[in-house]
Parts: structure tokens; C-alpha cells; sequence
């Protein structure tokens, strides 16, 4: 007494009815390479259940200020990745990194010297000393630098709680040369968040949650390409095992002592401002692409994708 | 004064310090995945903030009763895959597919031909009739079949708000020769929850939420591997379009009306339950694997894929 009746062959679903071509090749491919996955692992019922159970936590311990998402896909490489596709970098040009989840829209413009820490901020004094070119090596001008970082305790203004003003963060309006510098505090390491389902992954994979120091920069300036970058003191512990892979050679820095107190005054500190009898000389060049520099390397890379 | 140093090769990190080799399967198989898609889609930075607030609202949205993330997976083909992956079935045994949300253990036990719906349950009258046999075509003693379904107005009895009784539910123990049958209604398609993420997947997708009418079943007997699985009546709507991509060609049944009151009477129904002049007749033989069977039909598939 078998009933099984096979009229009708089930699953003729296709995705074609969707509209949008560039999500249609989105969800197809999404869908495609966990297909793949799970046949190339037999990832069975159990493992599964426990990925649901895993993302659903995910979601439910993310706050406004801790996306434990973003959290997963930097700990994977993937936003490493992503950052790589969206800001492609013609050759000499200064590398891209991700902005991290502390940068705060509008901060206060300030001109080129000014000092970005208030009277009492924990950590040792550094003086910063940039400048903007283009790929000609030509100053730019009408450059504008929004800086964020964290403080000598690796803590970022807006972690404390109250905050109103900012503090280590403004918009530095820099000379018409495309010169630039601030004064402000050496940054020291500090870890991302590892309290849930992003900090369960990295002791799975056995590796730690400590960013190596660095300071936040996002430079635009008009005719060229926005960039948001990062840099890191050579001396600074964790930059070969970034937990998010965002460290990049090019934006490695030797970051030198200055004992002689005629030059903290020169960079504009007062003697009690420096503490353990050094400031730190922190240089870099940025280098911007052209609008249209990146507009033609974009071309030239879908063509060799082709 | 540019003063860029790559004096260090930052990502010597690696994923080998995973203890178990199972995890460090799927976490590297996983990664691999993830980049290739973006990599092969140029994923942007734009795109991918659009799938973290929507990861985000689907873990927001999950409940113990609605999890979004299993429908995005059931969705998408994952979990009947997943289901494929885990219960392999030997050629002569009935597919399986998931248990699906609506699953409660322990049901209580009922002997072969009672009544799962309780007096005023809508829908239409319907008699199962079953046999459970192994792949000798012998019947199987001692089989005990769970059984949970929708009623005629495609709800289940957890869904009614207070329930505290079973209700179109039951763990039916089967007659020593492996037949069983059951008085109840005749279930009705009812659609997927389509209120969140998922909902938003498959209006993306241009796909409807509804099922095809189906019942549950979950047969366990000493010495066989469980099956967990469902059946579709021909008649029913969606049957090639179903949105979890749960139906098998091979669980679809031609379902009978009956409309001689005689048989109504036989079968244990008393006339003023039948309503519209009939009852539905609906008849299935289900085919268990032994375990033995299950674990040589395993080795036989692993050592294929190698």
C-alpha cells in the first residue's frame, strides 16, 4: 500500500523575477557559494543549529555602538577585503583602511598647529606633522584632515561616559601648501570588544582582540578621491596579528623622541605639558588620488576583470 | 617628508592555532567562501552596511517562535540541504525533510485509528492510513509515529493563544505489523512568517511565503534510523513553488474522497463530523532504513567523495 504519487516535479523556483540586476547577482551568488560550502564541509543539522544560534546572539547583543556583524566580518578579513574593493588605490597613492566604529561626523574645524587634547588628557605628548600631495608630488590645496583617536589609556572620547566636546578628534584645516600638524597625545592599543559572539570567534581561532596604536584620518579635499586611512607607530605591540586585518606596511611609521625643549616649545608646548621628557615627532605624507586618476584606474581594473 | 616605513609585514596571523579539526574545517571553508563572493561580486562598501543592519534586524526580530534566521536559511535552500546532508537515505526509503518550527516533544500517545482533532476543530474530515516497513518490505515492530499538522484553517494548536492541550498532534503506536491510521482534518496551506527579514528576502525575490498543505510526521522504531519528514496532498496550491524548498516529488500523495457514509462509520467517524459529504482518504507506506543500512550507506558516500 505505497501512496507515493511523483506528479509533479517540485522546485521550479528561479530567481529571475527579481528586478534589480545587481542584487540578483548578489543573492545568486550568496546563495551559490553556501550551497557549495555546506556540500564541500557536509555541514550537518547540529552545526547548523548551532550557527542560528550563534548569528541570532549576534543580532541581540549589538548595540549602537558594538555591531557584533561588524565585529565577525573584521575578525574574517572580510571588511579588511571589502575596503580593498571599494577604495581601489592607483600606485602612489596613500593606502585605505576602514573607519572603525568610533568616527564621529563634524567635528570641530580647527587650523593647522592647534592642539587636539585637553588640558589633563592621559598619555604622552606627540607632535603631528603631515602633509597632502598628489601623485605629482604638488601640495593640495583646500585639504581638510578629520583626526579621531584614542588617548594614552587606548580610550576614545567618546567612550567616556558624558562626553559632550570632542576631544583627540577635530577637522584640521590645513595650510594652502597642503601643510599640516597638530598637537596632541601619542595613541596606545587597545582591544575591540570581545565580550560576545565576535570575541567567542577569536578564541576559537586562538587569537587575541588587541589593535596595534594607530590614529583615524579621513582627508578630502576638492578635485580628489576621499580618504580614510590609518597609521601606526613601529613601536606600538600587536601590528604583524591586527585582530582586523586593517594594518598595512605602507602606513607602518617610525616614531621618533624629541628630548630638546627648545623644540617642544617651537611645536607649540608649554615644558609642564611634556611628561617622562620627550615629545613624540610622529610624520607622514598623504598622497590623494584625482578624481579622475581613480575614475581611470577603476576602468582599467574592470577591463582586466573581464 | 614622506615617512611611510614598511618596515613590518603586518597578517602573519592564521587560523592554525584552532584546536579542533572540525572547526578549523569550517571556519577556513567559511572565510574562503565569504571572500571569494566578494571578491567575484566587487562587493562594496555601500552593500555590505546594507546586509549588516539587515543581519542586525533579523537577530533583533528572531523569537523563540519565529527565528529569522532559519527562515533566511530555509529560504535560500540552506536547511533542506542541510537536512539532505544529514539524513542521507538509502534508495527505497522515504526522503526526509525538517521538522520545521512547530515541532513539540512528548506529545501524548496515542493507539492506532484515535482521533488527533479534537469535536469543533475546523477543516474538512480526514483518515490517515499508514504502514511502516523496512526496505525487505517487511512491516516494522514496535514503530511509534509523531505526527503534528495544521488544521483546516492552517493553523496549529501552539498558534491558538492559551493552548495547554494537544491538538491535531499525537505520537500514534502502530500495530505489531507496522499499520497505523488516524482520524483527523484535512490540513491547509498556510503561509511562512513574512513580517521581517525573510519576508523582505522573498518580496526581493519576487516569491510568495505560502506552503503547500502538509502533514508532519516523525517515525522512530528499535533498531531503525529516525525519519523525520512530511507529506503534500496533490490537490494542494504552491506544491512547485514552496518557499523552504521542502517538497520531494516523492512525498507528494494523491489524496481520495470518500463519500459513502458506510466507510465513514467503518473508519470510526460519526456522521455529524463529516461536513461538505465526505472524508478524505489518505494513504501512505513509509520505507525506514535500518541503522546498519544508514552507517554502510555513510561509508559508502564518504569514501565516493574521497
Amino acid at each position: 500500500m505505497n501512496f507515493s504519487c511523483p506528479i509533479l516535479a517540485p522546485h521550479t523556483i528561479s530567481n529571475s523575477l527579481v528586478k534589480d540586476p545587481r542584487k540578483l547577482q548578489l543573492i545568486n551568488a550568496l546563495v551559490s557559494h553556501l550551497h557549495t560550502f555546506a556540500r564541500e564541509t557536509s555541514l550537518d543539522h547540529a552545526e547548523w543549529t548551532k550557527v542560528v544560534e550563534f548569528l541570532t546572539r549576534a543580532g541581540k547583543e549589538s548595540t549602537d555602538y558594538k555591531n557584533e556583524f561588524i565585529l565577525l566580518s573584521d575578525i574574517m578579513g572580510l571588511s579588511a577585503l571589502v575596503d580593498e574593493l571599494t577604495h581601489p588605490k592607483p600606485a602612489g597613492c596613500t593606502d585605505s583602511c576602514e573607519a572603525g566604529p568610533f568616527y564621529v561626523p563634524n567635528a570641530p574645524e580647527v587650523p593647522s598647529g592647534a592642539s587636539l587634547a585637553k588640558v589633563g588628557t592621559t598619555g604622552e605628548a606627540m607632535f603631528f606633522n603631515g602633509t597632502v600631495k598628489n601623485t605629482k608630488g604638488q601640495g593640495i590645496r583646500g585639504a581638510k584632515i578629520d583626526v579621531w583617536q584614542a588617548d594614552g589609556d587606548g580610550i576614545y572620547d567618546v567612550q567616556y561616559p558624558g562626553t559632550t566636546e570632542a576631544n583627540d578628534r577635530g577637522k584640521i584645516v590645513a595650510e594652502d601648501d597642503g601643510t599640516f600638524c597638530y598637537r596632541g597625545i601619542l595613541p596606545t592599543a587597545y582591544p575591540i570588544p570581545s565580550d560576545g559572539p565576535g570575541g567567542d570567534l577569536l578564541r576559537t581561532l586562538g587569537r587575541h582582540p588587541h589593535r596595534a596604536a594607530h590614529i583615524h584620518f579621513m582627508l578630502n579635499a576638492p578635485g580628489y578621491d576621499d580618504l580614510t586611512t590609518a597609521l601606526y607607530p613601529s613601536h606600538s605591540p600587536f601590528l604583524g596579528t591586527d585582530p582586523v586585518f586593517a594594518t598595512r606596511k605602507s602606513l607602518i611609521c617610525q616614531v621618533v623622541e624629541e628630548r630638546d625643549p627648545k623644540r617642544w616649545e617651537a611645536m607649540g608646548f608649554k615644558n609642564r605639558e611634556v611628561t617622562r621628557g620627550r615629545v613624540w615627532v610622529w610624520s607622514f605624507g598623504f598622497v590623494l588620488a584625482s578624481v579622475e586618476e581613480v575614475e581611470e584606474f577603476k576602468r582599467q581594473r574592470a577591463k582586466a576583470k573581464l
